[in-house]
């Protein structure tokens, strides 16, 4: 395997000492970008983009052309797994992911096949060791997975949902079939990054879109204790070095104190959370990650080094000298522009060298 | 004016002692009702539902007829000042509400109207009154109002908005223009309330349901500087009475105590937030309302019983006596079944003996 160049990201994720905040993007391989949509129309469709291993490598190494960002992510879709699982993903223009099938019945449920993801999934682990050997080393590769609560809602509604009415009726009518479900989907989830980091990946971000929509009890019952589980359940460890675990719960900013207990190696933060207040509930037990609204790119170069300077003053505001990564709170949006993204990230390296330097 | 015979809502709002926890329901006055749908088909449409005072008397009696309720909520539309300033309010069948006319420019803005809420939206006091004459005391009328930042992302965005793309920007590029136009609806909601507070509402509710889009600090100065401002502004007696404010900032779990210096009476708490812990934040300071996810609805009868149950041990387990106010997190979905909902007020009532008693 090739020498890792950059690893502060990594470092960072572990506590371990770096020379300035790493950086990177949710979605940076994404529609604000002009040579994102120029691969994207030539691979014809979304679906089509995840699946071709040298489009998906493509589109991965473009924002790493751009920017002088610290980490690389993989290229894919948050439902490969429920698409693999036999119901069907497909996207309608302008609407959000659908499936043919749903799963709502105990029947379903227990017909849903055990996951081998090295051959269920092979595109998926194409694309991570094609984009791993394509990264050279410049910066190590995130692999992904939602977490099973949140693929959950979209294989019992059938596709996207505001208010998770079939998911909810079962959580609270039939909770022993939607813990069957999540059970399911945890050991799905479990073979499905093992695998990616087997073909490669050096990090791991789970995904929890819709943890925000449970009650707090609930969020513990039926999203954290899943992705408690995975974390148990992960090779933490590859080719001599540590694979660091972040979960992301959007929403989840009044449950960090549970979510420590995961044994995740840190907690990404959407923007509705104090990074400072945050730092202060964690105590360095783990490491933080985000979280600047993604709309902040929407203004001046000004504004954004100015949020980005108190985004790490908060970062750092207690002496901490690592711990953190910089990111925006969410994806970055299709309507940002590209040279407000490069102010961001030059902005987090320049700035940090005030507490790190 | 007629004797108020049942204030506990009004107490426990005003921390004051009461014989049981109050409780109502948010959007009690909804589509799960059967008699709610029938009104509606009658009115032919939603906005005429609310224009009419006798059926939007109607509606808002329909719940007390069913239910032990401790409070009675004015039927209208939170975007009734937007559509009062020209916009243009209509819905489209199975779509959020539009506008025919945005607001995004600085002519825009400076160009809406004065509201001169007595005249221009002389229904919904023709409304308060009439339905304040039917309750005929039995218990209060709950005045309500969108709160600035929220009535703004709808004028804005032209209607319901996920992302609040053109709101945003404004927020980030233009922030000047966006304090315009929230000044101009914080003066509108000020006159708005105060004829509703004339008109005979005795509590005012500001939903500020986009409140927990904004980042922490955009939210202190893009929201909740407007609410405090409002709630400067309102009369906060009449009748020899006090007229206790409510502030519900959907996802806002995490700005507690900033909400607190507001002066608001009572904060509405959603699903997310642990009741106990609110509790311990805010000191006995305000009043808490809340926060069943409207979801529980969906279980079986004892499976709300204890959910009830749990909550009204966390809203007392300090030892205090008042103060609290039993609701849901949010409104009840067209999906909940009636005569669950009475199981939901009638177990507020009875469980609350054993801290009230």
């Amino acid at each position: 395997m090739t020498t890792l160049k950059n690893d502060r990201f990594l470092r960072a994720l572990l506590r371990e000492p770096v020379d300035t905040t790493p950086v990177w993007m949710m979605r940076q391989a994404g529609r604000y970008l002009p040579e994102y949509r120029a691969t994207r129309a030539q691979a014809g469709d979304f679906l089509s983009l995840c699946k071709n291993t040298d489009f998906a490598c493509e589109v991965t190494l473009q924002p790493l052309r751009r920017y002088a960002l610290d980490a690389a992510i993989l290229f894919s879709d948050i439902l490969t797994i429920p698409d693999a699982l036999g119901l069907g993903l497909y996207f309608e223009t302008g609407e959000g992911p659908k499936f043919h099938k749903t799963v709502r019945t105990e029947q379903e449920i227990a017909q849903l096949p055990k996951l081998n993801s090295k051959v269920d999934l092979s595109y998926v682990m194409n694309a991570v060791s094609t984009i791993r050997g394509a990264l050279g080393g410049e910066v190590p590769l995130i692999g992904f997975s939602g977490s099973p609560w949140t693929l959950a809602t979209y294989m019992v509604e059938g596709g996207s949902s505001k208010e998770f009415r079939f998911t909810k009726q079962m959580m609270y009518a039939q909770p022993e079939l939607l813990h069957a479900l999540l059970d399911h989907l945890a050991e799905s989830v479990i073979d499905y990054l093992n695998a990616q980091i087997e073909a490669g990946a050096q990090a791991i971000q789970i995904f929890d879109s819709w943890g925000g929509a449970l009650a707090h009890r609930e969020y513990q019952e039926f999203s954290l204790q899943y992705m408690q589980k995975i974390i148990a359940g992960l090779k933490r460890e590859h080719d001599g070095r540590k694979i660091p675990v972040i979960i992301f719960t959007k929403g989840g900013g009044q449950w960090l104190e549970s979510m420590v207990a995961t044994g995740a190696d840190a907690l990404g933060l959407d923007w509705t959370t104090s990074l400072a207040d945050a730092r202060q509930v964690v105590q360095g037990r783990v490491a933080l990650q985000g979280n600047l609204d993604p709309a902040t790119l929407y203004g001046s170069a000004a504004t954004i080094e100015k949020a980005v300077k108190t985004m790490l003053d908060n970062a750092y505001r207690n002496g901490e000298k690592t711990g953190y990564v910089a990111n925006l709170g969410h994806g970055i949006t299709q309507w940002a522009d590209p040279d407000h993204a490069k102010v961001f990230v030059d902005t987090v390296h320049e700035y940090s060298a005030k507490y790190l330097g």
